[in-house]
């Protein structure tokens, strides 16, 4: 494999360092409208399939059952922050459903964003509510909950939920999910191997419903339109995602996976974008995103303003100076 | 440049993410001892060259004037966790040259240290003291101030005590430091962009005196021995470079840089180590450090033992689950 270098860091007019990676777009007849580098080698998309993991709250009643508004749905599609309008959000969705943070099984950690840290810092410590993914296993334990089945095990591969996860990634991506292509995710619920290509394919099927039965078709334009509603609650305050989807709502989704990997959906022109850096870095699956955004929507000067400081990134050091810049190659 | 793949991430047992990079092993007399991919293209080396950074602190007998012991010495050489002592080391130094946080000119962020993170934010903010480069500044501060020279403009490239700097690096690298070859680092101060093999050629100069006028060879020696004493101050608490330190003393030095760079020195071998991960991937660059240790140093069986977890580390996520590991390839 010798993907292409798609993402330069300059520090002053030098690179110094290069990101490689690979970008599929594609429509939902699973017609190729980009592909560069390597599409076909299964990658984990890690949280990147979140809005797809969500489905079945959608699905199975669950999320009508507990009366879940955007809100919620957007913290099941969520990476968020772990700012507190995240965490008691996430807590509402479990009372919902009768439950409380002992049950959720994602682990705790210190909440991405510094702000929340230090705010956490001076009254407790971390539980697994702050955890990036517990929005995710909200619902997950929302779904066995609502169908009357043990959620104990809710977070293992065998567990019905997963299963019924599974079943709809198979379907989205038309890709077979074998035990060979699974793995643990940071939150320990099953993550598997899917080519961009197949991903790309899916979030054009998520965009516009096309190739999916009715009922799928709707569960996934309420979470898009949940997401656009709102997107703080996808990510939080300054994350990417979360001020792309306020830039541009229902005509954007984008969602960002651990490992340098971001898959997007333009509702609109019927794409969907899946990319991976080699390398796992984020920085440079993010510009990438921007500039994909940039090449297939048609943007007002406004937008395309806007954009500007995501497509060509600034970068800034301790004291506040430019130091740098991220540039997008030729490549792309 | 096309460098060869170093490090492969697993989760499972499938290939997640890929770093390549470079390595440049020398001795002394500009001897190449291992060469692995693009060693002559100037690179940032960043904070990995901070104990060359310092010798200025000895050799003008500001250290001496001020009664510094191993730990500011090796406070100077740190990029530091923004631990208590740490904190309290740097304001230690500046106090002894008159001066308090406010001379700084690093700028602020929050304690590398999630745990310092947490204790600071319990009872205020970050000040420039907490960057992880505050004690090399408090170093050029004690340089400044001892030779009588004004310190407002301590960290500019034209400023006599970064000239000076820039006049060690240019002796012990042989690279000729032109403007064309500055750039301004996270802290403000200048960096200059230097090919590994001149890095690798430095540190191997630095880890034997070879070469270096008396003076500055007793500096060196006098830099490595704080650093082998006082281990925690260069880094700080679970730190890689700490560790390490701990667990060799004095026969090995190793310290790290932003964006993937590592430097060290085997003293009794009188090797030079410098290794740049393309990417920027600091997880790559130290287990690839770890496995060039491995190689060239004589290790006892309990040695060997401490180092595996460098040179194989495993991936745990938020359960404590091990779900990946680092796997350095057969390029090295």
């Amino acid at each position: 494999m010798n993907n292409p270098i798609l993402v330069e860091v300059l520090r002053s007019t030098l690179v110094e360092s290069r990101h490689r990676g690979a970008i599929a777009v594609a429509d939902a007849d699973g017609g190729t409208v980009l592909a560069i580098g390597d599409v076909t080698t299964p990658i984990f998309p890690r949280s990147a399939v979140k809005a797809l993991q969500a489905l079945p709250l959608v699905e199975t009643g669950a999320a009508d059952a507990y009366g879940f508004g955007d809100e919620e749905l957007a913290l099941a599609c969520a990476s968020h922050s772990g700012e507190l309008g995240h965490v008691a959000g996430v807590m509402h969705m479990l009372s919902k459903a009768g439950l409380d943070a002992s049950a959720l099984r994602c682990g705790a950690h210190w909440p991405m964003a510094q702000s929340a840290v230090a705010a956490l810092a001076r009254t407790g410590e971390p539980s697994a509510l702050h955890n990036n993914c517990s929005g995710k296993h909200a619902g997950f334990l929302c779904v066995a909950c609502a169908k009357g089945i043990d959620h104990a095990d809710y977070w293992r591969p065998q567990h019905p939920v997963q299963r019924e996860v599974r079943a709809v990634l198979e379907n989205l991506t038309g890709a077979v999910l074998g035990d060979d292509r699974c793995a643990i995710d940071g939150c320990s619920v099953p993550t598997w191997a899917i080519p961009l290509q197949n991903l790309a394919y899916a979030f054009a099927k998520f965009a516009t419903g096309r190739g999916l039965a009715p009922e799928r078709a709707r569960a996934a334009a309420r979470l898009r339109a949940a997401c656009a509603q709102k997107p703080w609650h996808v990510a939080g305050t300054g994350r990417f995602c979360t001020e792309i989807m306020q830039l541009f709502g229902a005509r954007v989704f984008v969602k960002t996976g651990a490992e340098g990997v971001y898959c997007g959906a333009l509702p609109e022109q019927g794409f969907g974008i899946a990319i991976k850096c080699d390398d796992g870095a984020g920085r440079a699956a993010q510009a990438i995103m921007a500039v994909i955004i940039a090449r297939f929507l048609p943007l007002s000067d406004a937008e395309r303003a806007a954009l500007e400081r995501f497509v060509h990134p600034t970068l800034r050091n301790w004291n506040g100076f430019e130091i740098g810049a991220l540039r997008v190659t030729a490549a792309i």
